[in-house]
């Protein structure tokens, strides 16, 4: 079966190099699956900046809410996917889906039914949000919680799963 | 003697659950040690449902303050105790203490004294609260100071120690 | 060649009792780099209190800016150095340079420089600052950035790296 491999980390932990180092290992042709949506040129820029240090050895896809359809339609030779990231993926479909969110929604339902039997490998990135204080905000607070609970979902069902600190990965199984 | 197992962990990293399925694998009769006071219908409902989900496998006790009591005071034949969490029994008892409360005050040297000697198998739940950017709020800052000297003096004193991240354990000793 | 530990960790998960542990395992003399500056009684009471638990075993410098030169500038029969801590030197930095400050300015490259070929055996602490909520403090965003991006460029170049969690140091590498 085809592996599954899930990173997560603080932010600007390594995590995303990691990862980027772990899909260079696959042959091409490879994915790369940006959930972040674009808002304002700082961002279009910040983009186009980390598209081009990764070169054409990728070919991107935007998936900002439908995650496993933009993984379900990635070309037939595709050898691997890197989804970059989950937490931003999670976020996007809360503020999309609104008061109807519940994390047993469509979106994360076939995100799981999918990694159970993945089309090509992936690689999925994450963050690790719950090890600071208890948040004042509210809306801050559900959502270290759904963050955490999607976090341990998606590494039950992986075949690899790291934590990136400083840079460098530990293995969690 | 008697283990005592420390699993700590962030918000939503699956150290309940780990601490369950740890305690789980000791015989009966287990004891429950609950450190949160029940404020409201809402928490009522949320402890009612955790308690559901355990079964009848532990016999519950509540102990927001007095936890080397509870733990002292359990029937002679219990085999594990699971006391979730640490946290927050630190924070009822900085609550109850107020000005008078001390890093060196009886329920913690209570508490540290009987990891010495436990009288059963003890498993004990803890938070990270130190992983994130330090708060603004003082209250705050002295809390998690407080809180992560807790955690060093009860996982040097513990025969396993555990962090667990993305739902997964990684053993720390 | 002189060996470099990088010693991370949250804040009270022991990071500078295990990075004092380890110098003390090498001979003097040793220096002890502080990067606080003192700005008041209660600090400066905290510092001799610090310095006074240390005894003298270590040599103390206080190098709040110029860590390279700092390190530079020990006695040529210096064995160990260890730096407490990162975090802080790179806040001090910031403030010190305002606005002319980059990640590739000459006191953060002087350091790098150095780490590849220390004159002698040096410790670093730093801070993890990544693993919490994102804080909704611009000011705070970007410190945890440069800081996450700092811890990543040192890790790299150590021949050890640590992360204490509860007390207790898990190797990275």
């Amino acid at each position: 079966m085809n592996p599954v491999i899930y990173i997560s980390g603080g932010c600007r932990s390594g995590k995303s190099r990691y990862a980027e180092t772990r899909a260079n290992e696959f042959a091409a042709p490879r994915a790369y699956i940006a959930t972040a949506e674009i808002f304002d040129e700082e961002m279009r820029e910040r983009v186009r900046l980390h598209r081009e240090q990764r070169g054409n050895a990728f070919h991107t896809v935007e998936a900002p809410v439908r995650l496993a359809e933009a993984l379900r339609s990635l070309p037939a030779a595709t050898n691997v996917a890197l989804v970059d990231c989950l937490t931003v993926w999670l976020g996007n479909l809360m503020h999309h889906r609104g008061e109807d969110f519940s994390e047993d929604c469509q979106e994360i339902h076939a995100l799981l039914k999918l990694l159970q039997d993945p089309p090509c490998s992936i690689i999925l990135v994450s963050n690790e949000l719950g090890m600071g204080i208890v948040p004042e905000n509210a809306l801050a607070r559900r959502f270290r919680d759904v963050a955490g609970r999607l976090n341990q979902r998606v590494a039950a069902v992986a075949s690899e799963a790291y934590v990136t600190v400083s840079g460098i990965p530990l293995q969690l199984k």
